[in-house]
C-alpha cells in the first residue's frame, strides 16, 4: 500500500470559531466522495490570525473543537491533520497546536509550533506570536498504514534542522499547516516547500487559509504539494477551495535510491542531534 | 567596507590543462578593468569532468596550476576562488580541491569536496566520482576584509548541514564552484542556490563551466548569485562569459535582523555539531 490520496482545504477563516469547523466539515463531506485517505486543514483555521485572538479562542486538548474534529475523522474514516488551533494548557499557556486524528478519530499526532513567528520586515510584515503564544519543544512524526509522516507548523518549516529530524525519525511526507503572508509568501513560500522536499526526498504538503484582503492578517494562500524530486505536483492560487493529490510513497524510496542524498550525508563529519540525544552522550 | 564586486567566469573547459588557466587569465585581464575584488572560477575548470581524468590531471598543492593561479591573484591584486582542480596528495589520493588566493597570491582557503557525487538516475545522469576521488572532511571558511566566506564544491551544496556549519563559523557569503548536469541542473540548481541563501541569510554564488554538448559531461551552466533574502541577483544562461555582481555584506545583517531566522533556531531542542565538537563533549 504505497499510494494515498490527500486533500488540502484552502478555506476562509471567519470570526465564529465553531462555524469554521462547520465550513471544514462541509468541504470534507464533498471531498470524501473522492475516496481520500487524508485531509489537511490550514494553520489557525478556526481563529483569525491575530495575537490577541489566541488566548480568547484557545481551548484545552479535548475541548469542543478537538471533539468535533475527532468526530469528523471517525465519521468519514479518514486521517485528519486538523490544521492548527490555539491550545490552552493547565497553566494557562497558549500553544499553536496541530492535532492529527486517525480513521477512528483517535489522536495519533500532536505538534506544538516550536519556532514562534516574530518578524519585523521594513516596509513589510510585522508580527509577534510570542506576545501571546508559548513554543513547543517536540519533533513530531506520526504513523499511518502508508508510512510515517512529519508535522510542522508554518514558521517551523523555515528551519532545515526540524525537517531533517523528522526524516531521521522516518518521515516520507511532511505536512505543514501554514499561513504565510503577502511579504514572505511571494518571496519564499514556493522555494521552501520545494527545497525541503528535495533536500530530504520527501513529499511536502502546505495548506494555507484562502486570501482575504479584509482580514487582520492576509494569508498568501497558494497551498501546494511537492514530490521528493522537488517537482511541484499541485499549486493552488489565492482563492478558497480544495485540491486532491495522490502521493506514491514508493517513489520516495526510488528517488532516495537514484540520488542517495540521505545516505551521502557525512555523518562522520557532522551530526544533527536532538537535545536529549546530546544529554545522553 | 561592506560592498564588494565579485566576478563569475562561466568558461569553457578544454583538454589542455594549462590552456584552461590561460583562458581564465584572459578573462581576468578583461574583468579587472572593472575593479572587481574577487573572481570565482568553475568546478574542474582545467580538467574535463570525467573520473578517469582526475588522476591524470591531478597535481600536488604547489604544482604548476597552483602557482599560475596564485600569480594571477597577485598580479591583479584580487581574491581568486580558483574553481576546483584535481589535487594529488603524497599518498597518491586525488581530491576535488578548491584553493582561494588573496590579493598577494597567498593561499587563504582550501576546500576538498567532502560529498562525492555518485548518482544513478533512471534515464538520466550516472556518475561515480568515488571511482577515482577521495573525499575531504573539513568545513571551509576563509576571511576577507569584507567578512567571512564559506566554500563548498558542487554536490557539497546539496547538504544543508554543511552550509549551516559555514554560517556558524561566520560566513556571510557562500561560494560554490560547481558543475550540475542536464538532469540535476534544470531540476535543482536554481532552488538550491536560492534556498541555501534564504535559509542561512547569506549571499550564494554558483559558478559553472559553460555548456558544451560535445563534452563527456554536459554542464548545465546557469552560473548565478542570490541575495540573503533569496532573490536571484544574477543568472547567466548556458553560454560562455562572465558576470560581475555587487554584494553588500551589511544587507546580510539587515536581513538577519528583520527576519531573525538564525537567532530563532531552537538550539535547546536540536544541535548541529561538527564531529570534533561531539568528541569533546
Amino acid at each position: 500500500m504505497s499510494k494515498m490520496k490527500v486533500a488540502m482545504i484552502q478555506m476562509r477563516v471567519v470570526e465564529d470559531k465553531l462555524r469554521n469547523i462547520e465550513i471544514a466539515a462541509e468541504y470534507i463531506n464533498e471531498i470524501v466522495t473522492e475516496n481520500v485517505d487524508m485531509v489537511v486543514l490550514p494553520e489557525m483555521f478556526c481563529c483569525p490570525y491575530k495575537t490577541e485572538n489566541f488566548p480568547i479562542y484557545g481551548e484545552p486538548e479535548g475541548g469542543p473543537c478537538y471533539r468535533m474534529l475527532s468526530s469528523i475523522a471517525k465519521e468519514h474514516g479518514i486521517y485528519l491533520v486538523a490544521g492548527s488551533v490555539p491550545e490552552k494548557d493547565e497553566e494557562g499557556r497558549v500553544f499553536n497546536t496541530s492535532y492529527v486524528f486517525d480513521r477512528e478519530g483517535n489522536k495519533i499526532g500532536k505538534h506544538r509550533k516550536m519556532h514562534l513567528f516574530d518578524i519585523n520586515v521594513e516596509g513589510g510584515q510585522c508580527f509577534k506570536e510570542s506576545d501571546t503564544l508559548s513554543a513547543g519543544k517536540d519533533v513530531t512524526v506520526f504513523d499511518t498504514e502508508f508510512g510515517k509522516m512529519g508535522l510542522a507548523i508554518c514558521y517551523d518549516f523555515r528551519f532545515p534542522e526540524l525537517s531533517r529530524l523528522m526524516v531521521e525519525a522516518g518521515a516520507k511526507v511532511i505536512v505543514v499547516p501554514a499561513a504565510f503572508n503577502m511579504t514572505t509568501g511571494p518571496a519564499h513560500w514556493d522555494i521552501l516547500f520545494r527545497t525541503r522536499a528535495l533536500d530530504n526526498q520527501v513529499y511536502t504538503i502546505g495548506t494555507a487559509p484562502a486570501r482575504d484582503e479584509s482580514s487582520c492578517y492576509t494569508s498568501y494562500g497558494n497551498s501546494m504539494a511537492v514530490s521528493p524530486w522537488g517537482d511541484t505536483i499541485c499549486h493552488m492560487d489565492e482563492k478558497e477551495g480544495y485540491r486532491i493529490v495522490e502521493l506514491d510513497l514508493d517513489y520516495v524510496d526510488r528517488v532516495r535510491n537514484e540520488l542517495p542524498l540521505l545516505a551521502h550525508r557525512r555523518k562522520d563529519v557532522y551530526s544533527l542531534l536532538k537535545n536529549n540525544t546530546i544529554q545522553n552522550i
